[in-house]
């Protein structure tokens, strides 16, 4: 099984275990630093920290963790070039499966410019993104999002994340890969169910997004075991437990 | 209850829920940033961290986070004045209950510098210290440090962390108080059992150091549980449940 979305860096040794128990065998952990940042220098400290540090922590516990590094709306810093050249080098290395988590929040200009840089770089090096969506005013920053994506980068490559069933009819249509994040008070198991049902199983990806905010390290097997109880195809089953993912990053 | 040392920007909110449903009331958070520093603004934006964030959100569980600030002995920067600085402003603006977690691991003059320097400054400024044993050569380290501590700080302003059975004799003697820290694979709830029915429940307190190693967030309230059950004095409970700490850290 495969947690698209999760923070390793804001989690314990206990919930990897949990985790690996319950049949995750990969996650891929994303970029967020979880207060202001002084200067780009402390993004790019956490940066190394999750690709050197976390994923030796997660292997010990069986997970075998891929790394997603960006600058997420949240972090924004006054000279993101360096972080740009890191993004770039890591690529060339091929030390991480996406640029992640990206994305908008406030819409402000300098968050369109480094969302906007971020797209460019992954559409020239062919490279995978995910797209953080927020919770405040998700429509409304999800029509900007498509709009500079659709403009930027080739859409095979785009994972949009935490969609939910009030903003699905705005992405469904495009050739993105959807992100259901099944998290405790925003999305119950039985709204991603609900959603697969109707949507259909082939461009969905599930994740826990754990963070140090409430969350539930086990909420994709959850999920998985519920659609088996209720009796969907276990190839439908497959595709979202781990094929699509499997599929979009080339694990 | 209370928690003597916990690193909360390690933890989840889950976790922090299971501690205030299992008793805890108040923890001390301690710094530890937990991978290599690109410079001394990392380690800056680590303290500023714990203070303004971590703190919230342990109180949205219902935990009273106390912060203890400082450089770990495997935090060891270039130019540690900055932080000696902002270590002063924290004391001076009430900020912090202790200078913690300090130490040694390896024993190099660049560690012991700094590590004397930040007794000077809790000394100076009759501030507590909380202070790191390491696992590797702990007996050796713990000489080091003791002959240090001697030599820099009032021992009644001391805290000596991670104490257990094989290295307990070398500070017994001292006016330090030391910290009994029960953690999955290092001590077991019986061992600490053992060390306060022999030397007393006076000058001991107990932690969890949860981290994002091997932890056990409700290792406090097992203790504090299995020696009720074992029949031990309410009074001498209650010293290591939280008197002892509330008296040394004046909360």
């Amino acid at each position: 099984m495969i947690d698209t979305h999760i923070h390793a860096d804001a989690r314990s040794s206990e919930d990897f275990e949990k985790m690996f128990i319950s049949g995750i065998d990969t996650a891929i952990t994303c970029a967020f630093y979880p207060y202001n940042l002084m200067n780009e220098v402390v993004l790019l400290n956490h940066l190394e920290r999750i690709l050197n540090y976390d994923t030796e922590r997660a292997k010990k516990y069986g997970i075998d963790l891929k790394v997603a590094l960006g600058i997420h709306p949240s972090n924004i810093i006054k000279s993101p070039k360096i972080v740009f050249d890191k993004l770039n080098e890591y690529i060339e290395k091929k030390s991480i499966v996406a640029i992640g988590e990206i994305g908008l929040e406030d819409l402000s200009n300098e968050e369109k410019n480094i969302f906007k840089k971020q797209l460019e770089i992954a559409d020239e090096t062919n490279t995978n993104v995910i797209i953080h969506t927020p919770r405040k005013n998700k429509l409304e920053v999800l029509k900007e999002i498509k709009k500079i994506v659709l403009e930027t980068i080739d859409p095979n490559l785009v994972i949009i994340d935490h969609i939910n069933l009030n903003v699905i009819d705005e992405v469904i249509k495009e050739d993105f890969t959807l992100g259901l994040t099944v998290q405790p008070k925003k999305m119950e198991v039985d709204e991603a169910v609900a959603i697969l049902k109707e949507y259909g199983f082939d461009n969905f990806l599930l994740n826990s997004d754990i963070s140090n905010m409430p969350s539930d390290p086990i909420s994709v097997p959850k999920t998985i075991r519920t659609l088996k109880k209720l009796g969907f195809d276990s190839k439908d089953i497959d595709k979202v437990a781990f094929k699509n993912a499997e599929k979009i990053f080339n694990l």
